[in-house]
């Protein structure tokens, strides 16, 4: 046997997990093991395992940060499923330059938001049950639905053998920031990192020029381009490495500072000059 | 230098690992650089390193429930070991399809307990210090013993080589289910995972047709196929996808829910129709 | 296209991560991504990615614990990083064996201080740019700068390439045990590993042949070779498998039975036979 990964250009041989199993289970072995049954020479990246139980909005906003950083033809398997075994589908997203495979249940909308105007893409939904596996438990589609088909994907299956394409795929909006055509927006915390930094969900395109943001009663109107050029407790607006705005503390936690909590509501103000 | 695993038909190349060491120490990477310093073309997997510590039982429930995922010849190496430098032995098992390096103290004994009664195995003691580090510390053989030994096996030596065969080796049966002839069956609580569902140590064939469960005072009679079929706050048994009767609460914590803990006692009774 | 690595002798494709931005966030599966993007054999290796939030030296004492087990010419890839964006240098360490890539704030310390005295070694400091991400956030050099030097390196970039060899990198000796001439050497814990056994800053040249030990106001006086060989609750030091001298108790947690933490002082004290 020989365990090189000869693959067409359309592959990269690369399956990068995403999921809420954490790392005391054996979800993540079962997984990796069925990915390497199938193919051998996948090369299984763990992006993280530590979403918290449940949290669709967070796996889908990790996975928007980080996605494009990956190789060409890189298959993302993202599997934070509280309705499996129920009739929720599951799809395959093509897009020109990645594979996203996750149940359909909102998971990719954040990856769907961000696309460009121009960028094509196809869902597919997952119903071929011969590349699934033989007897599928109704509490593990990880292992049993997700993992195969990303490993089949991975070996050169063409993603239309799986299932048709849909249009009735799930893409919730609900994290937009909501411009009220006035000098407000709407939008709020998405993320709180390791750091205790807020991560909002607003983009450069969403903010005017000047503008000062008004959170759990507070205004900050400092933008700083890296942490250490804060002062001693001072907390500032940074963009952050993943393309949106973020509420830091020097050398402290914006979180515990500003009892804040993913889902908290912000609102940005213009700034007239 | 060529990286690729140019295996004979009798090795995957693949090593799994399973420890009770976190991933904030340096003992995982430490294990990671003797395999790959051994077989540089080595497929290293890690199912789990967050075991509670020197949690033997937690160890083996969790290699029980996912190993036949992965591909055959897949080499296990389960460190959990309490006794490292006494004389408690080490041991390699070969079974058709599998290999399994633990000390040998018990971790394994799901796995032997879960192999029909058709499968043949060997258990070696790993004795030839040839293939262990040369200097050998008193309290670290997951980077002194168990690695070296998985990645010369994964580089194609023979069983035999690492030691001779023994039959004296450690299968603790406290675990199983006993059946008291009668319509009881006590049995217990193996495992907790992420989501709080109990982990029984119960598989179809241990049950009657019918039957309830009493744990913490309640019985509980109802069966689901899945999860999100059960109504709010519902508690009930459902068959979890490592093959055991699980103990869930609809989005919730059974584990909270009924104040359960691991090795707690539970009994299953039949139901007369 | 073929994925083999096919190095040269130089190389051992391996880039080893050693991290303190945990498993929750996109930080990691950036990194990785980068990396595969610009050398797609490259076989990544998690170290760690649980350092403690900003902890310099402990990063540092666990690259330093297990680096000699990593085959020849691994790459390892350290980012503990509070002062990112600032003008702190980047720098890459080339030894015989290995290379090291970190930031400039002290992190490769105990790796410079455990250098052989014969062992040579060169100091780049990081900035040909043209090796970096194109556009380089503040906050997030692991993805931006770090990845893509390790990455660059493995696929053979000549170490010179990345920047000018330097003398005035940082290296702090504020860990080395002092020695006051008399019969007292004054060390400290530099780390509490995931079982409570406490790490000291202590090698065995360190030491007289006969010694005792004073901790939180104990003075402990018995070394074991192994941890079962202790008594019930026995407190001892044994020297550990990182090549340190530690402080452990029997079945119990050194750390919580001597309320003991990390830059605490110990005094070692020769004894007279």
């Amino acid at each position: 046997m020989f365990f090189c990964a000869i693959t067409d250009e359309f592959m990269s041989g690369i399956i990068a997990l995403i999921t809420d199993f954490g790392m005391a289970d054996y979800f993540v072995g079962a997984m990796k093991g069925v990915i390497l049954s199938i193919n051998p020479a996948a090369q299984i990246v763990d992006i993280t395992h530590e979403i918290s139980p449940q949290n669709i909005a967070s796996a889908g906003f990790i996975l928007r940060a980080c996605y494009r950083n990956f190789p060409k033809k890189t298959i993302f398997a993202a599997v934070v499923d509280p309705g499996v075994g129920s009739n929720r589908k599951a799809i395959l997203v093509e897009t020109e330059d990645y594979f996203f495979i996750a149940p359909d249940n909102g998971l990719l909308s954040f990856v769907f938001l961000g696309f460009n105007e121009t960028e094509s893409f196809h869902v597919y939904e997952l119903s071929g049950e011969q590349f699934f596996r033989r007897l599928i438990s109704g509490t593990f589609h990880g292992r049993d639905v997700f993992a195969p088909v990303a490993a089949h994907l991975s070996n050169g299956v063409n993603p239309l053998e799986f299932g048709a394409k849909i249009k009735d795929y799930v893409c919730t909006a609900e994290n937009k920031p909501q411009n009220f055509g006035g000098n407000e927006i709407a939008a709020e915390i998405i993320h709180i990192d390791r750091f205790g930094n807020l991560v909002t969900n607003l983009v450069k395109k969403d903010v005017p020029e000047n503008f000062s943001l008004e959170i759990s009663g507070k205004t900050i109107e400092k933008i700083r381009d890296y942490y250490s050029e804060a002062e001693q407790s001072e907390i500032f607006m940074i963009w952050g490495s993943a393309g949106f705005l973020e509420i830091a503390a020097f050398q402290d936690s914006a979180a515990e500072s500003l009892k804040a909590a993913t889902g908290q509501k912000i609102i940005v103000r213009k700034i007239k000059i």
